[in-house]
């Protein structure tokens, strides 16, 4: 199962990860995920939203039990963050009918669309909408770096824009929603647990800092005459990463925008985007509120224009407490319970449905890059894990 | 004439131009210097190098007077840089015509190929190639962003790559070239004259500085854990400008290109490309020495891996002086004469045949931008002034 989706959507240069959201590569996988539900005997359907459900019981009945993740990626991602859900989900529902379990609650798997906004520029694009956290306006004015905008990709891909948006019913017969992924830090291995529980998501956001200057020779241009916004920007990154400091959050400028970007121009523009997380939003946002003081103070003291967009904010995510002790029982007192400072869909149907999240140990800690790893038998320690929350939780009655 | 070359290559959104070597904008370009040399009964050819040729009189008698630029541009570049040049020189000799001057030696109009170097990195490429300052293999390794080689691009545009390197026969047929260009400064504006005569170039080169990171998440890596390539960018993007001011110099970070640029990714890389200029090699030296050293610290402390790669070097270059002052008896002793920090054509040619330059005023003194200009009054006077050194140096025997 695994190996058949190993080489979708690989860069063969950086051994990097390519599914973005509605290309080719992303409709590989969607196929892939088609035939995993096919070959099982479930039921398969598309949402209004582009997330893919593979059902085993009534979907109608109601108090269903989802598990699934996603299986799109940030460029040159890594194999697991995402699909590593998935495919422990076709494997942990094979496992219990190995184990003969009666599943007494529809169960259903999940793949869901655009979670890490790669191509878009906004995360988790599937279950936002779904959950009604992302309207439909909101979702048709998003744009690729080509100029495509969501719905043109959405149709393109085969898939009708028309219905987008909140899907309350759907949210309404989940029960439960568990989603395993790959541990984005080291927590694990440094404890020597094969398997943990999700605790809280941190706060987190991102926000565009566009630096308007003035485009000019570089050669002929007097430095008392420009208006250059790289120095503004560089006085940002350098101020972003001492204001997290000071605050024990996270932030990073990873992205960047630079026009016209030519070696002998001076730039009219540098846009880059600060993605901070903190483990509460009284320290978020000092690292916010820091780091714009700082840009602001320098764009003004250099003729700079800035404009400062926040292009979206998640609070702090406490996963369900009743659902999370209940992992705790099946999977014993010992696992660890973790908090994390990367967004899920998860986090995103946490305010509509009771939701939970095991992670798998993942010796690097590396995460978005294809450096990301995890060892064969703690994935398989993460498939039976799963498989007993999936019993415990659906085969009880 | 002007008219018919204002819209080619226009972008619609910032007004600037988008002129690259041997794309669809640059074949426009052509197309209109081949239609305005055989309007003027002008024998058309484009050499090995892909640069094109108007001539009247047989270019294989030797002693050739020589005028003209380029019509590509950078990324939103203004309409004047190069193309005043191109379309100043068909100007002056409609003006010697009429004048009913009787020429004597052979006089030609050229456009250079890829002066920019916007697309493939490397500036004057059409006329390094002519003088032997680049080789074919040289040439040969270009690349553009989306790695579409030199001799790649060349044969789309339908030119045969096969021939190009150093033309010595070509050069040793030229007396002298006279590059007419817009001012890109505002040394003009601010003495009160339309035209002026350049002195000399300054020396000037492009540094590539790659710092290699480590890709990983950002929300979920600890800051102590990173290997953020963006901040010793940023660092370094700051010791420029501090070395600059320094050393009366001017240095700019006005590209880059960032892996895997994703907004929650930590990059792998930041590629940023220095572009530094000075009135003389000791203090472009020293500028050159410090950003290193500072950008060389940086890294080392932080865990980056630095490469840095000297993509260009140009020497200071002085104008002939012969020629310089035949242009300024010709013009008249109170005609300013400048230095420049820009590169041109005519600084390349410089080593192997006798160069001047005339520059017309730019009020704005802006460059490489659409809010680079000239007045009307200032372009005639620009063609008048060429006309006149024409006459004086074409017309003498």
């Amino acid at each position: 199962m695994w190996a058949e989706l190993l080489p979708v959507g690989r860069d063969s240069g950086s051994g990097g990860y390519r599914r973005f959201a509605w290309t080719g590569a992303d409709q590989d996988c969607r196929a892939w995920f088609r035939a995993q539900a096919e070959a099982r005997g479930l039921a398969y359907e598309v949402d209004r939203n582009g997330n893919q459900w593979a059902w085993l019981g009534d979907p109608e009945a109601g108090d269903a039990v989802v598990t699934g993740s996603h299986l799109d990626s940030v460029p040159d991602g890594g194999a697991f963050d995402g699909p590593l859900g998935v495919v422990s989900s076709f494997a942990a529902l094979d496992e219990l009918r190995r184990r003969g379990a009666e599943i007494t609650r529809p169960l259903a798997i999940t793949n869901f669309g655009d979670e890490e906004g790669a191509r878009f520029g906004l995360a988790c694009v599937g279950s936002r909408l779904t959950a009604g956290l992302l309207s439909k306006e909101q979702a048709f004015a998003l744009r690729d770096a080509d100029g495509v905008s969501l719905p043109q990709a959405m149709e393109a891909a085969g898939h009708d824009p028309g219905a987008i948006g909140a899907d309350p019913e759907r949210l309404a017969r989940i029960g439960a929603f568990v989603e395993l992924h790959v541990e984005q830090g080291r927590a694990l291995d440094l404890s020597g647990d094969r398997v943990g529980i999700a605790s809280a998501i941190w706060p987190h956001g991102r926000w565009r800092y566009d630096f308007h200057g003035e485009a000019n020779h570089a050669g002929t241009t007097r430095l008392v005459d420009r208006r250059d916004p790289m120095l503004a920007y560089a006085e940002t990154v350098l101020a972003a990463r001492r204001e997290a400091e000071l605050a024990g959050a996270v932030a990073t400028f990873g992205k960047i925008s630079v026009e016209p970007n030519g070696v002998n121009a001076i730039p009219s523009l540098v846009r880059g985007w600060l993605d901070a997380r903190a483990a509460d939003e009284v320290a978020l946002d000092q690292v916010i509120d820091g780091v714009r003081k700082a840009a602001g103070e320098y764009a003004e003291r250099h003729g700079i224009d800035l404009a400062v967009t926040r292009e979206s904010y998640t609070p702090v995510v406490e996963f369900e407490h009743a659902l999370r002790d209940e992992l705790a029982r099946i999977l014993g007192r010992a696992t660890p319970v973790l908090g994390t400072g990367a967004g899920h869909d998860a986090g995103i149907l946490s305010g509509a449905v009771p939701t939970a999240m095991l992670f798998v140990r993942n010796p690097t800690g590396v995460s978005h890059s294809p450096a990301e790893s995890a060892e064969e038998d703690d994935c398989v320690a993460g498939v039976l894990a799963l498989a007993d929350v999936l019993e415990g939780l659906a085969c009880r009655r």
